[in-house]
């Protein structure tokens, strides 16, 4: 019989946590035990793991011992402060913040597309940004095939990349502001029902926002390439759980569209949906709850030689989040 | 005393329509008569006109008589039946629909852009497409600085675009969805609460849909400039009635963000809302009923020279529609 794992999935009350304990279920990761972590406020909670309610302990320096796999989604500073702990009592962290993503020593994995950087760890694997994750998801097919050299993203980034509470307020004050009571953002900065707003993020020096800095540095990280421009603009918009993105990319080489067309309807975690006649684009709600990074409006840039526009829509706490964690991990036992 | 003008407002029902009427007396058009006209079906409506109820009349072949300026909002069918008629009656058409905007004889005009154009009409001047107006609102006063050779444009917009019943399904459905009852489409092809989803209208040969074809042949005739490179993709979003756009714009000459910001403040029409610190900028919610187009996030393009990347948000119905029909009358009895 192959062995299997102690898992601990930390952050395990959050939106992403919620997604990474169904994920192990539904692919059958080799859990042996799961221990479930979250701050001392869920301590009591129960979740489901396989038919079992399983108790949330809570996070702490010694909460580890034991633990293999540790699968962080509470947030950088949480991961500052414990990733650490669980290395030392001989887990492997896949962490799914911005904590570590950009040192020296962490590999930055989509497992399709960089899985070799996997074994370069040093007990910290970092999940990349969920905006970054979709956008290359396409890219990378085409990349290998014609090299990028420029991408100019636009987002239409969910409630979820902000978490539960952000999905919450987004339900509650649209009901609010269809029943004729005022908007009032807690959550997010800017009034969500029926409106759209700048990624929630700090605006940077360079005038781009935390969200589109990431999206610059873990393309070069993931890509191994810092010679590729990226021009992003993340914006939220009142979706719940994916994200889109329109993507208009430069090639070195030529690069059709039927070839990229039956490069992408290869490529693993892709799914083409590019139906013309019917106006079949891929749209959240078809990514909601997908493995499958949607991608369609595949079509010659008109403003330029060897360049493509595209269209994907991808699921923001699985692909983004907590399936592409568990790939990582499914990779680390591989 | 200054003479005043016999009026027309034809499809004065629709959302477009009822605009214009309250452009008119928001902005001291002088009406000297208004005619409000629609199809049978609204035969019987009042509408307000400055605390008036005006009667709808049906729409027909011989009711222009002594009407000196119609403003068309009805459909690009129905402008195809009637505004001839209007023109033989002697009015001047100003139309909001797609029928004539590309015929040669016809100007396209954005007031603030090109309105020496307005009196080379021979009996109709057509109002732009909405997303290629409030695109080319910003910029217009760049292409002037430093010659505008590309634009990466990247819609969000309104159910407004596709009509009152739009506005209408969203709100509805919306309402459906946060009940948990199903969501069922009918003025839009697919579903709109919590959705976004590339562009109702048809996808043309090249891969683009009418929205997109519109912005790029709109944006040669209004700039006078087939040599600019136009590359858009247009997606509705669930917001109600401002459509924003987040654009790339590539230039002849060198301009910094400070030159930006310098000339869009002082350029009519638009409105500066670029407060990084505050993590403050358009929103569609802030652009809704008024005049000026709000422009923000000017920041250098990371990913090539001589470029920039901006965000616009501007009221669909207003300057996407009735104020630039009425901007236009203005012109042309001024």
């Amino acid at each position: 019989m192959s062995r299997s794992y102690h898992v601990a999935v930390v952050g395990a009350t959050g939106a992403v946590g919620v997604e990474m304990i169904k994920t192990l279920e539904k692919r059958n990761f080799p859990v042996g035990e799961l221990s479930l972590f979250a701050s001392a406020r869920s301590k009591g909670k129960t979740l489901v793991y396989k038919g079992q309610q399983l108790p949330v302990q809570e996070l702490t320096h010694d909460c580890f011992k034991g633990v293999e796999i540790a699968l962080f989604s509470a947030g950088a500073s949480r991961s500052r402060e414990f990733a650490a702990d669980a290395v030392k009592a001989g887990a492997v962290v896949v962490d799914n913040s911005s904590a570590f993503r950009m040192d020296a020593d962490v590999p930055l994995v989509v497992p399709e597309i960089n899985p070799e950087d996997i074994k370069l760890h040093k007990g910290i694997i970092a999940n990349p940004n969920c905006s970054t994750i979709i956008m290359l998801m396409p890219l990378w097919p085409l990349h290998r095939a014609a090299r990028l050299r420029r991408v100019i993203v636009s987002t239409y980034q969910a409630a979820s990349g902000a978490g539960a509470q952000a999905m919450r307020e987004l339900e509650d004050q649209t009901r609010d502001v269809l029943a004729g009571r005022p908007a009032v953002p807690k959550v997010m900065p800017h009034r969500y029902a029926f409106n759209l707003f700048s990624h929630n993020s700090k605006v940077a020096e360079n005038g781009y926002n935390e969200e589109e800095n990431k999206m610059v540095k873990e393309t070069w990280k993931i890509l191994h390439d810092d010679t590729i421009k990226v021009c992003p603009t993340c914006i939220r918009v009142p979706v719940l759980r994916a994200h889109s993105e329109s993507i208009v990319a430069e090639f070195e080489k030529p690069l059709s569209v039927a070839q990229a067309r039956e490069l992408l309807s290869k490529a693993p975690g892709i799914k083409l949906v590019d139906e013309r006649e019917r106006n079949l684009f891929p749209m959240p709600i078809d990514a909601t709850e997908q493995y499958d990074c949607l991608v369609g409006r595949i079509r010659e840039d008109l403003s330029h030689p060897n360049s493509l526009a595209l269209f994907v829509a991808g699921d923001q706490l699985l692909k983004g989040a907590a399936l592409n964690a568990v790939q990582i991990a499914e990779h680390l036992i591989a």
